[in-house]
């Protein structure tokens, strides 16, 4: 496997992560080549700062990590985020809708978020621990009708969740891969064996704070 | 201990929670007559819907359970929850903040949603599962000059977190008790024994899931 930091995502979204290990992480994403950074949206624009003679892609989070919030609220968010200097948006579904089979809740919340991007790139994290099979088949044909870029597998702040799982992520690669969406599995990714298992089973990118582990 | 039930306030904020466990919540509030009732930003609707011909106040959550976001996102979802119907705000501190003692940040960020509030009671949720005492005591401080109403323990998300510890009651209340402003305690309330050590430690508040084993 070849190029595997070019999958990665470097991320640090814990509440409690100080300005040192956020400038951490900024420098191992330079050092190590990787695609991007994902980091909370109170620390967008501090990442901005500190990238802003390189590649590396800033990656935040929206109604994260329950995604129980109102849809307006999703969007503003979105909104501000990209105006901080986000490159790319990880949202949560609403997981109630979905359990409740309201589908056009689920829709209308993503496409809210979808026309706050414009042309950011949206990922739309399922949280697939708390999901049926039929359940996250179901959350990415919305995906797709709500034309996201890429569907997600976990927040990582599930307790005792498992987060990325293989089989996940073949059942969500097979559903969105035809109409052109592209799969981030996240959660759990903690050695180069599993990042692997990742990509060989359709993954495009890595949600992962083991990146440098991984890469070396 | 008399009136246990109107320090109560009877919570359901797991993301996946469905329309008729929510309806049982609503119901259980009417029918032991709880304080109040605390959900998801995205379920006030329906609980004002639920709760219309009652005394049970409606409290949401914002910017919950990291505190991550930035405060003009936390001042907007309060908007927005007000609009919709709740009667007070638990917001959630911005945590890295603290961490990086930038009391200023953290106190322009309670203002910010204390504005949007008006004269609806704004509690601040320290997660006090990580900080030390130390920091306790000075977000304490920092709530004072905020003009917040209440401070709170915990959002009960922590991994591994204990929520409501005693002793943390007990100096957020001396901390604060003098200014005029009141404790919630939350996070591991789980029957009467806990219940009433935390009204004994200070507490005016409890957010619990476990109100009805409380009072039966």
């Amino acid at each position: 496997m070849q190029n595997i930091e070019q999958h990665i995502e470097h991320t640090l979204l814990k509440q409690d992560a100080i300005k040192e290990e956020l400038k951490k992480l900024f420098e191992e994403a330079k050092k190590y080549n990787f695609k991007g950074v994902c980091v909370n949206p109170c620390n967008v624009k501090f990442a901005k700062e500190e990238l802003k003679n390189s590649d590396v892609k800033i990656v935040t989070v929206v109604g994260f990590p329950l995604g129980a919030n109102v849809s307006d609220v999703k969007a503003f968010e979105t909104k501000l985020a990209i105006q901080d200097g986000a490159d790319e948006i990880d949202m949560v579904i609403n997981v109630s809708a979905l359990k409740d089979c309201d589908y056009e809740l689920v829709k209308s919340d993503i496409k809210k978020v979808k026309a706050a991007c414009g042309t950011h790139t949206l990922k739309v994290i399922l949280e697939t621990d708390l999901l049926t099979k039929e359940e996250i088949k179901k959350a990415c044909e919305i995906c797709v009708e709500a034309n996201a870029d890429f569907v997600k597998t976990s927040t990582g702040f599930v307790k005792n969740g498992i987060g990325a799982k293989t089989e996940d992520v073949e059942l969500m690669y097979k559903t969105v891969a035809p109409h052109g969406l592209k799969v981030k599995a996240s959660g759990g990714i903690r050695d180069k064996e599993k990042a692997i298992q990742m990509l060989q089973a359709g993954a495009e990118r890595l949600g992962t704070s083991s990146g440098v582990a991984i890469v070396s």
